[in-house]
């Protein structure tokens, strides 16, 4: 059979991430049974938003407006900054609504094995963001994997001209968790930070 | 903050089956990143799948082409007709490369539960097709569900009049499976249809 406009589209979806060639199947099955309801809204929305994004030239955030609407907020903090690597990490951290200050997207981490080098990575302009007058804290919000934690020791030395408080993310036993099935590494961070009530 | 247009788009994506809200999020952000090569594509291939859709008005498949490529492939054996519950289920069959016969799609199963009565799916369609001259064989494949069953029971009780053969899938041991595993019921009905070697 020809590759017509179906297979097409399941291929398209299979390159998703989370969706293998069945699930793409599956979700092309179930846009085709609701093609007003669904499948053209999603087409239309796709479209939408590839013209709207912009790269906030600020921090690096994923939004419709450049400065995005996090950096232009006048009721947030200016005078912290929150270190992540990628933009997905950001919003998992404004969905918490636990944190007020601003952003900085690295857009990665360190990784002598995939190339990555300083120069990749959105670092000078951090420095430069963290040199101005009225930023106070550099928050190091990276992941707690090895290439993670390489990266927030870099860009701590990196920051250590600049005279801001570098402070980073609580290791320690996830909310929730359970201490039987927790790795021995964490456990023993948050035994090591524990403290008294 | 208001609604944009990213927002939407995760909010659409989140609809599809398999995907929450937290991996709608995650192909979202994966397509910002992928604008030229992956979202763009997509939306138009979207589109153009939704303009292509033909419902087969023959035997219920979706294609781009009515009546189907498969009911319009003079070099399959129009002597015996499959019938399954969805879409899907045809294309599963197809994908094994191992039936050449046409297809009966009934667009559900009955169920008492949910409504769905004998009316509202396309079995006196495939009534009038198995009175056809050619036809020799019908092969009930819907799934071995109750609701499966009862439709697969109900259509071969109203097949009766015609001069048709009609059978159904084997059940047994999945290909791969391991007995331990196997619920009772599959290995009592593999037990049953035992085959000698």
């Amino acid at each position: 059979m020809a590759v017509n406009a179906i297979d097409r589209l399941v291929q398209l979806f299979s390159r998703l991430p989370g969706l293998g060639p069945r699930s793409a199947r599956r979700a092309v099955l179930f846009l085709i049974k609701r093609r007003e309801s669904l499948m053209l809204p999603l087409a239309q929305g796709l479209r939408d938003t590839a013209d709207a994004i912009k790269i906030c030239k600020t921090c690096g955030n994923v939004d419709v407006n450049d400065p995005c609407l996090v950096c232009t907020d006048l009721r947030r903090d200016d005078t912290i900054i929150c270190v992540v690597e990628d933009v997905g990490d950001l919003w998992a951290l404004e969905r918490t609504s636990s944190y007020n200050g601003l952003y900085h997207v690295l857009g990665g981490t360190l990784s002598a094995l995939d190339g990555v080098g300083p120069e990749d990575l959105s670092i000078s302009k951090l420095i430069t963001r963290a040199g101005l007058d009225n930023v106070a804290e550099i928050i190091l919000a990276t992941s707690a994997t090895v290439d993670g934690q390489t990266t927030a020791h870099y860009v701590a030395e990196r920051l250590e001209s600049c005279e801001v408080k570098v402070s980073r993310l609580a290791h320690g036993v996830p909310v929730g968790g359970e201490l039987d099935y927790l790795d021995d590494g964490t456990l023993s961070a948050a035994l090591k930070a524990r403290r008294v009530i």
